[in-house]
């Protein structure tokens, strides 16, 4: 086999587009993020670029996720003219994804949404890409007309068979999918999407292929086979995955297939910040930070600090929560009985629990609008105390 | 000009796809109709088929609703390769129709979604084709840069002039879209679209063009000028399209352009059914009726008849109204006055509104679960009678 024969191409998954972060909206986020995609495969000048699932954080995106997925793609494929090779997975609605997908075809874009589509291989170069979507044990029932098949586990072996009977010869084989191979390491942001209590496909049965480009898992290394992996998403959605690389895989075929990791910067990182609060509010040390950034605040201090929320978002706007990690000063109350919280009255028990939550007692005018409102919900009877 | 090039076109609109009648799911009626119009098209072996707008009810439709436009739009121009003109009207989601627009002009199928795609014409044969898409008075208002543009009626004559400034010499020029004209007919399936409380588009507008083919409203006779027409949809999608005759229309430009309505058949009609009950429940009545249609029965009984509604199902499944068109006995009801229902008691007034409905007494099931359930409601105070 000639060196120009040999195929590299792009590995991403796992987009998500649409999705938030503690009700922060990301598509900025993915705009930017895509845009460094595009640029590393023009860099890299790679033959193609395979999106393995979850395009879509939702079944039914927002107008907003579809306008960027539309455009993000047409410049992938009509302005850049890179092909492209994309499969559904759990998070996309095959039936809205496959939208147009028989005209993309004449532009090399191959788009399989549906587990028939999977036994037809792509051939670019020296590689013959089989593009397996997600899909679910009913639909291999369906497909094999075989009754037995009830697990993901039952049916993914009889689907690479069927592959391996497509395998062509003096081929390279890639295979393009969205599960959980068993011994993953999963974080926080993805769906749970093994069937029947078993823990995700063993990864022996993918030993026939020169590389499996997966997805679903959100961490680069969740997995290490020595010919598969996940790309991860390429944005960090949960903080779990706040110390991971994100970015691409650059796969070579060849004798031995390599694959090279490519960062991509985020537009605004997912981060740890650990600071007193009059150092988080001191613009000597707020100025040295990317205050833009999704932050979780670990707070060093115990005392209760007044208005604190308010304060530390008038400077971060996008905290995603804060934690005290020293604990804090008279915080009694996860000793309480059952039997003291019935001693209390509703309206001590909402100032009580406003202070635990605020970190400040609550102002005259609420104290005036808590006893008229409790007054009016007891006055057919009960007792304010 | 010469007779083979005249362009000849079908002519359609305001599909719905996913439109229910009654709450009635209409994708079997849908599938059956589109499945005559593509019949038509062939056998009058047209150039084109012409869409203008209203392709689905809603603008986020349905799975069901997405796959049978899918497949129907592949049908029409991948596998029968008819060129294919279409807009979105006020019911799509521009959006989330243009997914995959850029792609589709490759096989001769235009999507027009965008006011700035309407100045650019298509040309088959003699004709050059300008789709334009249903648009708000400020996507014209940010198109032209002129704040001054409020109402639709003050953008179309901006549209129509850029328009007319893209004529071209020697050729048939046709305007494909979706609005409102002065003087049309409107029925009860349509959705308002007027803005600014003015009645429509002037149709002198118009007069620059060999043909209009117009969505919007759904019967094909909503407007006479010589050379415009609505499509009409292909369905009956309200009691008050009963008489209306359903089709498109294949139009042939040339000197004077010509244009004919070929009829489709309803898969279930939506019509009037006149008969006394006794006369509906007679197996030798409806065996002559098909049943599946969605009836609106007039009712000549004037008695009350227990159970009447359930009995008409078992032999009626799709009842969009009963009509009693010789009143009702004893109905004294609308003459109620405000001092005479003060003077009934709550259980009075259910048993009372029950047997309106109903036509028919509540049982002693039913009386128990009444009195039990008021009960508990009123058991703080309050009076039964």
């Amino acid at each position: 086999m000639e060196e120009e024969d040999r195929v590299k191409f792009l590995h991403t998954a796992d987009w998500h587009i649409g999705k938030k972060l503690a009700g922060y909206d990301l598509l900025e986020d993915q705009k930017a993020v895509l845009k460094q995609i595009i640029e590393i495969a023009k860099n890299e000048e790679v033959d193609a670029i395979v999106i393995a699932g979850d395009i879509y954080d939702r079944s039914v995106p927002s107008e907003e996720s579809v306008r960027l997925v539309n455009q993000t793609i047409a410049q992938i494929n009509l302005t850049e003219k890179f092909p492209l090779l994309v499969i559904s997975g759990n998070h996309d609605s095959k039936t809205r994804l496959a939208t147009g997908a028989p005209w993309f075809s004449r532009s090399d874009y191959f788009l399989h949404t549906r587990l028939e589509e999977a036994f037809t291989p792509i051939v670019i170069k020296d590689t013959a890409f089989f593009l397996l979507p997600y899909f679910e044990p009913v639909d291999a029932r369906i497909y094999f007309d075989d009754p037995d098949i009830r697990t993901i586990q039952q049916a993914m072996p009889r689907v690479l068979e069927k592959m391996k009977d497509h395998f062509l010869q003096n081929q390279r084989h890639v295979l393009v999918s969205h599960f959980f191979v068993a011994g993953s390491m999963k974080t926080d942001s993805e769906t749970k999407l093994e069937v029947g209590g078993l823990d995700g496909i063993n990864g022996q049965l993918l030993k026939d292929f020169d590389y499996v480009a997966l997805g679903h898992l959100h961490g680069k290394n969740a997995l290490n086979l020595p010919n598969a992996r996940y790309s991860g998403s390429p944005i960090k959605y949960s903080l779990s995955e706040k110390n991971q690389e994100k970015g691409v895989w650059i796969v070579e075929t060849a004798e031995e297939t390599t694959f090279q990791f490519i960062s991509v910067s985020p537009f605004r990182d997912v981060r740890e910040l650990q600071a007193e609060f009059s150092q988080l509010l001191d613009p000597g040390f707020y100025r040295q930070q990317n205050r833009e950034d999704y932050l979780s605040i670990l707070l060093e201090d115990r005392q209760v600090i007044p208005n604190m929320m308010n304060q530390l978002r008038q400077i971060y706007p996008r905290i995603l929560q804060v934690e005290r990690i020293n604990g804090r000063e008279g915080n009694r109350r996860k000793s309480w009985k059952a039997q003291e919280i019935k001693r209390k009255s509703p309206i001590d028990l909402i100032h009580e629990f406003y202070r635990a939550i605020n970190d400040e007692s609550v102002t005259v005018h609420q104290q005036k609008w808590i006893e008229e409102t409790m007054h009016d919900l007891m006055k057919k009877g009960g007792d304010l105390r």
